[in-house]
């Protein structure tokens, strides 16, 4: 395991990578060879969702933990990093890669051996992302507006009228999910993708949002059933530190 | 060109089906024999995103236009099709995907030589998908501040100063997008890609959103070169109707 009580700016040093390199130079698997991984990440956020994808790849990775409250996030070091000011980023040898749909499939993609994802079958794929994006784009969205209200308006009353519909908006979301899109056990049947994460992820927030999780039967069971995966186990340990 | 003056629900029924295998039935190109394709859309709407990929892709496919204003798309009859009553949503033989940025993933792929996306690169396939999913989950939920804020609040003066932020907001995604993102000349550079179609698709609304389209450069000259494609002026075509 890396000391993650290094500040994160020196996960991107040349010095580190390096190092890494020679570090993995006697494994057996190419991709980990080839493909040194820093993750950067923030305690709470959506970036668990790759974390646990990380984790179930199998894949070497240097987790780096950002404080969002501090505003790491803003800092010329990150920013340097990834322009968007935002986490999940995976930095690979070829570059960045943002955005859970995009860090979420670009795993499954890389390491085909830990079936993460319906890779050979393109309708299965596309229903995965689309399970995903929805996630990503209206799922997240309701939910930002509890905590991130000032992204879109700079009124104070405003703000509080956003966290008021919260509750509202996530059980709309979640009763869709419940309803149809959630096919289970998993997300996607019977295999377990990298949407399982996705979902987990959201879900947790669930409480936090007012909305009592017991009220959607198989989100709740599936939440359970993440909850003893080894691989959830470990990324939840590792967002603790 | 299949008649769009009628009911969208007559694209779903088991008769349209038949009667459009058998039209299909003589073609040559095995992936149009096996999968008919119906793509619901609203003009104005992301939408527009998907439309270009499929002129793009040169798959035949049945338009169904929605009228938003109307409400069409929380008809039950548009509900049994894709139960979260938005566009796009694009009716395979195998089922139904929703989301841009899932549908322009599967085109891509069911279609590899149109080469609407990097396939045989993950790294450049997941920057592809990155940028689609910002577009999706940060890009476009600003536009939407502007004119459906009551997704997110009850209070109407609440609404109102949403409406106020979104040139800003705006703004600053464009210039993200401006300045770093989109390679040139095309988003993932040399090679046109479905990516493309949706930068092409929300830069078309900046205007309305308060934001001078020419004070970005490199968007501008894209949005210029976008318009001279023929699959881009059929998608608007197909559009207006």
């Amino acid at each position: 395991m890396p000391d993650r009580s290094k500040p994160f700016v020196e996960g991107i040093s040349i010095g580190h990578f390096r190092i890494a390199r020679l570090a993995f130079s006697f494994r057996s698997d190419p991709i980990e060879e080839r493909n040194m991984l820093t993750f950067y990440f923030a305690p709470g956020s959506c970036a668990l969702a790759s974390l646990i994808a990380l984790e179930e790849s199998g894949l070497a990775y240097e987790p780096r933990r950002l404080n969002l409250a501090n505003g790491d996030q803003r800092q010329p070091e990150y920013l340097a990093v990834n322009p968007k000011g935002r986490v999940p980023a995976l930095v690979t040898d070829k570059g960045l890669i943002t955005e859970n749909v995009a860090i979420l499939a670009y795993l499954a993609q890389i390491v085909p051996a830990a079936k993460l994802a319906p890779l050979d079958d393109p309708f299965a794929f596309a229903q995965m992302q689309a399970f995903n994006s929805y996630l990503s784009s209206t799922v997240h969205i309701n939910h930002s507006h509890k905590g991130r209200g000032y992204r879109w308006t700079d009124d104070a009353a405003a703000i509080e009228t956003m966290k008021a519909k919260v509750p509202q908006t996530m059980t709309e979301s979640f009763a869709l999910i419940e309803d149809g899109m959630l096919k289970g056990p998993w997300v996607m049947g019977d295999q377990y993708t990298v949407a399982d994460g996705y979902l987990f992820t959201i879900a947790k927030w669930l409480p936090g949002d007012g909305v009592d999780r017991d009220q959607f039967a198989k989100v709740s069971a599936h939440y359970a059933r993440m909850l003893e995966r080894p691989a959830v186990k470990k990324a939840l340990a590792v967002e603790a530190g």
